[in-house]
């Protein structure tokens, strides 16, 4: 049988997310990215094409690398204005049963103890759809509006973020006992008290003495996401993730990095084929392959060169706007940059990448690659993908809002579909069984299972100590 | 013409809000406040009913001052477990159009950068039905949890909540022009960059340097609600607040914090008739008198003494569980409580109030006053409260959810209608417009609006500068 493919919406709440310029498209509907209805009618469509889950993308911080301004950013609507990804998530939740919701938040930015509540009640008003998508770093000019800039090193940050981790694991997994609420009317009690316990943590950066304000939802963890790219980000994601989000244009680099991810997962002791790993991947898809080019020659007359680069200088950190557009990347040689422009140029290491074509690469959907074709083709190239590098699915960017999602549900899926790779209807549970056919709650071998039962260890310790 | 009657319902995502123990009412649906629906019924009935807003109370920490333990809190659902407010209301917004909603929200707990964020997105969604409830206290147990103790006396909280506000007002009023955004497809700009400002704050609690992410809600600053009762508090909403929010069980006490918020308007140089009063108030309403008394005599079985009186000791700082229920409450006197004692009292200042009848006062909705009767008796007892104190209309505790409110929208909204003391219709526009007639922006006298122009005075700095 072959390889099972899995499909994920990429969007965040802006205007065109990772297509700089299309929102001038005439049938794009990202502009309308504040109006409620914009994003049910989303949620409505991806769960027709029976998607795993819409995954919401934030960032604290604008894009003003590019040129040194936030000109261009503003200009072209580059992830500016964003608004609050968590608030969209409840109005989606209640015009769909089965799609799960990836909702991005930066542990920089709120504390354990509210932020955690914030996450239980999402997976209480979700019915056990949440998924929270772990991000530990932040932009600059974001983090200068907080008060961050200067905060720590970059390997401090892993340790604040495995500290927070370990506060949310005893808040939703230690604090409340599977059967502490009983809601017996006929005794007139809801919760028994010696069934709550207090997580009395005391650590370097957080003091959370009390217990979790929200009693035990579906999952209690969420479903838990990393992007992590760096070493210790891969030994985070190894440690805590279930999915990890990639954006490799190339097979070769998407295959040592997928290798890479599941040695992390098999060295913290868990099963590494338990990790569902989906890479950014742009599909163009039509009736056939010569509509599917012409719409992706037409989508091309839209990409913003300065918004696109906008946003590719903000997530390589170097200005382009200091380099003439035919300029071949691979004379950019600084640092920073270096690894990913080799991992971008990858997508074809024969041809001399310039400036421009990274600008038009980004313009179609970000920096993962890019699949034009009917339904046969894109199927095939998919199947490409997962056969050739281990990935379980793809993280589906958006070129114009919601066209290039319609055309997928409506041309691919069918064909993936009659293939027997795709699903046809969703499996029962929450999101967690749904992905990994076991759950609701974290498996045994996470190290968040191992913060339960925190009444136990408590009375342990007091028996110890008698 | 008579004085209209404004009326809100007042709720909190929790069992039982202001009823401890009535949620094993065998009509009560309280218990169903994880479940979305019990959300999206209650706004439509409330907007079928022609209710202003929907009030969502919040608390970070927990009641454990009665009898120094937690245990009958968790028992009773004492305001635990507790959900976040904030992901209701995106939901109950899909199904309503002109129902308000107010969000409590401390401002001890999230930077006001990102907070401002989550307001505006909120009020997008709503499309400007959004309202903020500015709490400036905590409970010592919550403050605990995020590393809040012993931060800051009674006075320089208020110097915080005071900038803190500054950094809204900025970034909600100050620093996206009205015309900044012009989405225009033909010229392919989104936003005109010139147009936009980095607010650059630098205070003594906040530094933000930045633009605010968020274009402009409808109507930028939310409808600011406020209910500080101390005359630091009273200032504070005298200087800030559109709504204020009072609980007073007397109509002699009512009047004179009615005419004292409205000095405190005035001395902030703003209108006093522009501030909306609302006393907290239950209506147990039915057919009949008779049926309304034996509905209320089936509800005082239900009520929780223990889950009242952590209330009441939370609210007031004493531990009633000292005391036996039939203790007179003027024994009780401790500086902290007597000023709430009092209050309390004031209610029928002749009788001899004891811990027993505090507990069951609280039961039924808290510590407002109670309206028991068929619609005739209940219109004409809320129009004696308008009439002698000047109040402009009812934050409405339920006893049973969501039959008190139910009832209230079938049997006393169509008699107060009759009377021509209450709206038939909705008036057009954004919350502050239905309020207030005007809008949708904070008027010219609020200090908010004070922060509109900010480009415009950097340009006038920079000129003198020159």
């Amino acid at each position: 049988m072959s390889r099972q493919i899995r499909l994920n919406a990429f969007e965040m709440n802006c205007v065109g997310h990772q297509s700089p310029g299309l929102w001038a498209h005439p049938r794009d509907r990202s502009s309308q990215y504040k109006d409620i209805e914009y994003w049910t009618d989303l949620a409505k469509l991806l769960e027709r094409g029976k998607f795993d889950g819409l995954f919401i993308a934030d960032v604290l911080g604008v894009y003003d690398v590019y040129g040194g301004t936030l000109d261009h950013a503003l200009r072209h609507s580059t992830q500016i204005p964003l608004n609050d990804p968590l608030q969209i998530v409840p109005a989606m939740a209640i015009v769909t049963e089965n799609l799960g919701f990836g909702v991005t938040a930066s542990l920089s930015f709120e504390h354990p103890y509210t932020f955690a509540r914030r996450i239980s009640t999402l997976d209480h008003i979700t019915k056990g759809r949440a998924g929270w998508n772990i991000v530990t770093s932040y932009l600059e000019s974001g983090a200068k509006n907080i008060g961050l800039v200067g905060q720590s090193a970059h390997d401090d940050r892993y340790d604040v973020a495995d500290e927070y981790l370990e506060v949310c694991y005893k808040l939703w997994e230690g604090s409340w006992e599977d059967d502490a609420v009983v809601r017996d009317r006929t005794r007139r009690v809801f919760t028994e008290p010696s069934k709550v316990h207090p997580i009395r943590h005391a650590g370097r950066f957080f003091q959370v003495p009390g217990v979790h304000l929200s009693e035990p939802s579906p999952q209690r963890t969420p479903v838990l996401y990393q992007a992590g790219a760096s070493s210790r980000g891969q030994r985070f994601a190894g440690t805590n993730a279930e999915c990890v989000f990639v954006a490799t244009p190339s097979k070769t680099v998407l295959k040592k990095t997928v290798e890479a991810i599941r040695r992390e997962v098999a060295a913290a002791g868990r099963d590494p084929a338990s990790v569902l790993i989906f890479n950014l991947q742009t599909v163009i898809v039509d009736e056939t392959d010569a509509k599917a080019q012409a719409k992706y020659k037409d989508y091309l007359n839209y990409i913003s060169y300065d918004g696109a680069l906008a946003l590719g200088s903000g997530w390589m950190g170097i200005d382009f706007s200091a380099y003439a557009p035919d300029e071949p990347l691979r004379h950019i040689k600084t640092n920073a940059v270096q690894s990913s422009v080799d991992a971008f140029s990858s997508a074809d290491p024969s041809k001399v990448w310039t400036v421009r074509e990274l600008a038009e690469w980004i313009g179609i959907g970000g920096l993962g690659p890019i699949i034009v074709g009917g339904p046969q083709t894109a199927a095939d190239l998919l199947q490409e993908w997962v056969d050739e590098t281990g990935v379980d699915g793809f993280n589906l960017a958006y070129v114009v809002a919601h066209e290039t999602f319609t055309d997928i549900v409506e041309h691919l899926v069918p064909e993936l579909q009659k293939r027997g790779v795709y699903k046809t209807d969703y499996a029962p549970g929450t999101l967690r069984e749904k992905l990994f056919g076991a759950g609701p709650r974290l498996p045994d071998t996470h190290p968040g299972a191992g913060f339960r039962n925190l009444g136990l260890s408590a009375q342990r310790a007091l028996n110890a100590a008698e």
